[in-house]
């Protein structure tokens, strides 16, 4: 299943697998959110693969396996995003899902016959570091994104997407590279924050 | 309602009906993971109208009136997905729904006076056999959908959709025919697939 | 953080309102639909802005503080709306989204190094009177929606939509003004719908 190969989806071990999944998500996300905290995290690092244990997922969250996510340090998710990791879904470190951003690994074929088989096949998703994914994004089977990466709301990520970039779009493209010249803006937008002293 | 007129949602009987959709929703959506299997379909079948009874829907799932479903066999909903059945969405045999799918067949004057006054109409959404609709795509009122169709994650499908194609998009284009060659490609991708002899 | 600079979203206090709006969410989620009508008017006017405490909003919800969502008369909003609510977001009357519409006034640095700092901005998200926005739909940081207006379903609206018009599409576009003659054929279509005199 993980080697991108056709695969039955009905095999009994794997619905077996995503069972244990779907119990483990459902109770993820019926955790009382002043409890959340440590409960939370507890059960998260119990089913992802996050040696930094430092990941956080907002809820709702669907995962159909959990067992073939790997998440690098200061991993965030925002509200209602889907996992459909049948293959791996590598994720580096320092990236930040938007609400409702969907990683498909899985595929199906395009003839009717076999697809209607439960044969069914899953390509690796590959996020790199420092990675900024907008709301309702949809990363495509097979895609690797690039370090750097700031992908748009709303967009539809069925090619790779280079390093220092910014992409957008249905199907998404990239629109421009990230220079200096942001880093400047944004330092200075910090020293003004810096300046004020507040939040508030 | 159902014949593409003017409606008043507010309607007694109609607030009524959508009630009771919720209620099973409700009570649908919160059934237990390990539990699901039996007590699902008995509900599931309980609501919509699935002569074979074998259709299977993960939860969440939303549906203003459940009546106005009518599904074929083999059919598969994965997480998510909304109908707004306020005119029929009629789906053929071996229909598979990727997340967050969402079938409107709803929509609301474009005159502000006259949307107001809770009027809002509804137009039938019909899918036909041997469909693969891939994530987080919309299909809007009134569109049919052909036999041996597949449509891209994403898609915004405003307009029908041709047997035998590939479509994707937004707003959802045909991409190109679905072919022989897809067939051969597929079946000696099956052909691997036997004789690993295996799923893992 | 409501003036659109950068701020610290780790802040204790702003943690502690995200915290009350998330047990506020979850409890209005969670409403028995049978028992819906009073206890959730109840829970959304204690932490919305409604003065005419006539909102209606389908659940699941999802706010981020609820304390900057402003809201006119005759509201409404359909299942699984995200209102990401860092900087206010101000809705007129008459305003009417259908199902999975995201309003998200948050952004974060195109900067790597100063977005991994927790930095984020939020730009106020204003939508006029008469407005309704199409199913899936994406309102992105900054964007203001003029009066009588129609958003397509799908819709990724990253600038300001202009009075009296119909807007689609990824990004969106104005695709034409709404003019007499929509009123019109709405005007007509209301006529029969008060001559068949019955919503069956």
């Amino acid at each position: 299943m993980i080697a991108g190969e056709l695969y039955n989806s009905s095999d009994a071990e794997l619905v077996q697998m995503r069972m244990k999944a779907k119990q483990w998500t459902y109770l993820y996300n019926e955790v009382i959110p002043v409890d959340q905290g440590p409960e939370r995290s507890k059960l998260l690092n119990s089913m992802i693969d996050c040696p930094t244990q430092d990941a956080y997922i907002e809820v709702p969250v669907r995962m159909d396996y959990a067992s073939n996510l790997h998440i690098g340090s200061h991993f965030y998710a925002n509200y209602d995003c889907i996992f459909l990791d049948v293959a791996p879904i590598r994720i580096g470190n320092q990236v930040m899902l938007s609400p409702r951003v969907s990683l498909y690994t899985a595929g199906h074929p395009i003839d009717a016959d076999v697809r209607n088989k439960q044969l069914e096949y899953g390509h690796q998703i590959t996020i790199g570091n420092n990675v900024w994914i907008g709301g309702n994004t949809v990363v495509c089977p097979g895609v690797k994104i690039g370090n750097n990466v700031v992908i748009g709301a709303g967009s539809i990520v069925t090619k790779d997407i280079p390093d220092n970039t910014v992409a957008a779009g249905n199907p998404a493209r990239t629109i421009r590279r990230i220079t200096n010249e942001d880093k400047i803006y944004w330092e200075n937008k910090q020293k003004e924050y810096l300046k004020r002293g507040t939040d508030k």
